[in-house]
């Protein structure tokens, strides 16, 4: 009885799989090219030291995200790329640089402080010099004794962060275990959060910054959640209220302290040593028209022009290393996709059936905010929450798919369908060619805090890849230690080759890729 | 027939180690209180707070050492050492200490650079700024065309080091297998060298930086032969000639940068990129007269006071961290093994027979300069290849034996012997006690580049015990994150307790500790 049965689901696993080779059988002249330029003829690392070296971090709103803009353009359009041109969306508000920053202690003793601005931080007036003070403060009665004893310091947030010696590697890559993990897992219920503020839920901690922000003390400092050993985890700082992006948001300097520093500063201090500190940052506030721009460029379409598929990452970064794993890799690696994917034109004289669109995103890491844009004027309007509230037929229903990358420099182990199990038998056969480079699970679940989520909540299929973390979480993903030298190179190759070769077959195929049944529905396509 | 061979092996064991006993057998009643301070009262982490925090780092000739020397004399007087004293050694030569330090890149693009002056740099005239430059150099043909461009430049002595992500932990533990790898080594031969001059060894190089010097370029920057994300590894400049103490030395300004940084820089030159520096350093030659000293202090003995038995490590620490595992542990370890000892004597109230004397060396980092000052003093003068010319035989045969640690805050897993195989049945007896701590192994090994070298070198029973490496190498020894957060508590509490016994138990034997043969026949005991 076993047995029969047995035999019954694997007959129609086959006859399945087999109608499915049919509609979605690798294309080996094309794969063989792809792999050539993707593997042995390889740029990405040019690419990206040219993006995080030259043109590195790419805060959003700043004057060098312009400088890559205009390198990425003229770039795309040097390697013969169509319809190079930039997108705008917003209003985002006011942009940030900072031209220089440098803090010290200098009572009881001399040391150099590693330590970084948070961004959108005003400039100081020169240099300050104060002493640090830390709030005991569990109450508002507490806050109430403290008024009028801020001014002319600088504020500890944090108290100390103990450290422990790294016993395990800072960097990993998948295991069996954890890739049959998500091979296995159910599909996803809702996508999951993302929280941009880590005070915000408790409410005494909101009041004693606001008590903070009204005191105006000379700066306020932390040492982060993470990070040590020279290695700094640095965001955004926080306004008293609202957006730090808007004009008139007020915003007092915050800066990250590299959590050694910060403690032994904490130490001192309980020891009842008075400690003084000396910083200084110079920072402008730019873009005053406060839109912003996405980076888009096609390699046009043949019989199916009409149709697009879309690739891409966000092109913007934090502001204290260069953007290299979040996101310049991403951004290399979809950039290198397109050049293969136009080399390999050259080279079979295969046109592909689709416009092949690429798409480097700004704002991201304030809130998918570029992809958000365009999707909104392309393709679907959606609420915060993530339902659709009206669709952009004429668009929404050309486009096939959308593929992301943006979780670091590790290699592409397979991909996320976000719930889309009719599509897991074509990314099946398109990854069948790659099994030799790592790449073969699929997953149902979601992954989240990206740009595909723009486009999967528009009802249009949107993927992430799922990358090995290296050291992703550990070391750099918004650290000062986002450079160049932690990108991984043969990890970039392949992932630039498995991509190019996805969204070639996407731009192939018969049909565009399924959508998700819920998503049909409402995409009325 | 193999049986019986192996019982009367048994039988030998069993009567060496039982006659062993006789004379070593641990005290339990001073085991018990020594464990009771060392484990459940400890304060070593505090003593290393106030070591480090407060009054780190201690580089051998600064105004720095000198409140560390105070800090330290006072704190062994308040627990009631006798004897507290200071006594000089030397000439060393002129002291360094730096109070400012910054470099930024501010051109094609801003960025500031985590980078440290190397020790005894002059300070720098105001911000100085420059491009930076390559020396492409082969040859003294490829010199003589480079001369003259130098000047008003940062010169880039190495080139780009490549990185690799941490699949292995940077800190680890010995295995069983390294520790029986230790337990089964062979007797060394010669002690290991210690090589202070790295570019030394190659003529060119050698060269190549003596014209360098006399092109007087703004300064010479490198990026060290290991650290990266955030930990920088630094040690001293190099002066044209001779040593840089010497008040007539010939310095120019020198930094390493982080090695990111770096490599940044150096790809954006490699692209044609002119790329702009500022660096600023304040830094002060002090301490006119050349002398230095030594920390010594004592807890007097009864019956056998004439005789002693030392403890000491190296106090001084190199200037970028805060000496916290190069030698702030092992300071601090020695000094809470003097306390431990103290609270044991009023605990039990037995008192040691020989005088314990505990030394904090300085100059270690510039050859053990302070310790061999010492044993130069009191015990013998041998030739810099360690041959005893001459013996001041009044102290030296009167002390039992040296104990001594500095290799970081791994706890102890046994005794490097020092091919001094007569010591180990006392040194098993001894640590027999302790293996629930883990330590247990004994190895006829040397371990070099330390303090007790200079004893050993005299004749004198002289130990350094095996530690656990943690992050020894990868993170902390020389670097700019050899700071508190960095020592394991537990780790040294452990070592604390092991050493306080070990001195302790050396101080109540009947005999001295046996001396090797060789040492023997020199030292005339």
């Amino acid at each position: 009885m076993i047995m029969k049965k047995l035999s019954l689901l694997l007959l129609l696993a086959v006859a399945t799989s087999l109608s499915l080779i049919g509609q979605d059988a690798p294309n080996p002249t094309l794969n063989t090219a792809i792999r050539k330029h993707g593997l042995e003829k390889s740029k990405v690392m040019d690419i990206a030291s040219w993006m995080c070296d030259v043109y590195g971090p790419r805060l959003t709103g700043s004057p060098m995200l312009d400088k890559a803009t205009d390198w990425a353009q003229k770039t795309l359009k040097d390697w013969g790329m169509s319809n190079v041109h930039l997108e705008a969306w917003g209003p985002f508000g006011r942009g940030w640089e900072f031209t220089h920053f440098a803090m010290h202690a200098t009572a009881p003793n001399y040391f150099p402080i590693i330590a970084y601005p948070k961004a959108w931080s005003p400039a100081t007036k020169g240099v300050l010099s104060g002493e640090v003070i830390y709030l005991q403060a569990d109450d508002e009665e507490d806050l109430k004794k403290l008024k009028g004893k801020l001014k002319g310091k600088f504020v500890l947030l944090d108290t100390i962060r103990t450290l422990k010696e790294w016993m395990d590697a800072p960097a990993k890559r998948y295991t069996s275990e954890d890739l049959l993990d998500m091979a296995n897992a159910a599909a996803p219920g809702r996508r999951p959060d993302r929280d941009f503020n880590r005070l915000g839920g408790l409410s005494f901690n909101q009041k004693l910054f606001k008590f903070i922000m009204e005191e105006e003390p000379l700066a306020v400092l932390d040492r982060g959640f993470k990070g040590d050993l020279g290695t700094v985890f640095v965001t955004g700082a926080r306004a008293e209220e609202g957006r730090v992006q808007d004009p008139k948001a007020k915003v007092i300097p915050q800066a990250t302290l590299s959590v050694e520093h910060y403690n032994r500063i904490f130490r001192m201090m309980q020891k009842g040593i008075p400690v003084t500190l000396s910083m200084e940052l110079k920072a402008n506030y730019t873009n005053p028209d406060g839109m912003e721009h996405n980076i888009i460029a096609e390699i046009p379409g043949t019989d199916l022009k009409d149709e697009v598929v879309m690739l891409g990452a966000h092109f913007d970064s934090w502001h204290t290393g260069t953007g290299a794993t979040d996101n310049g890799a991403g951004s290399s690696v979809m950039m290198e996709a397109a050049r293969i994917i136009l080399e390999t034109i050259k080279e079979t004289g295969i046109k592909p059936r689709r416009t092949i669109r690429l798409a480097l995103w700004t704002g991201e890491e304030q809130g998918l905010l570029g992809s958000r844009g365009y999707v909104k004027e392309h393709f679907a309007n959606t609420s915060p929450e993530g339902t659709i509230q009206s669709i952009k037929e004429a668009e929404q229903s050309k486009i096939s798919g959308y593929f992301n990358l943006d979780n670091g420099t590790g290699k592409i182990r397979g991909v996320y369908l976000q719930g889309n199990a009719g599509v897991s038998p074509v990314f099946r056969a398109w990854l069948d060619p790659f099994k030799d480079l790592g790449a073969a699970t699929l997953t149902l679940q979601n992954t989240g805090g990206t740009d595909h989520q723009a486009f999967d909540a528009a009802g249009i299929p949107g993927f992430q890849f799922i990358q090995e973390p290296i050291a992703y979480s550990t070391r750099t993903h918004h650290s000062n230690m986002d450079n160049w030298d932690h990108l991984v190179e043969d990890d970039l190759k392949q992932a630039s080759t498995i991509i190019a070769s996805f969204v070639l077959h996407t731009a192939m195929r018969d049909e565009k890729l399924p959508r998700k049944a819920t998503e049909l529905k409402a995409g009325s396509n």
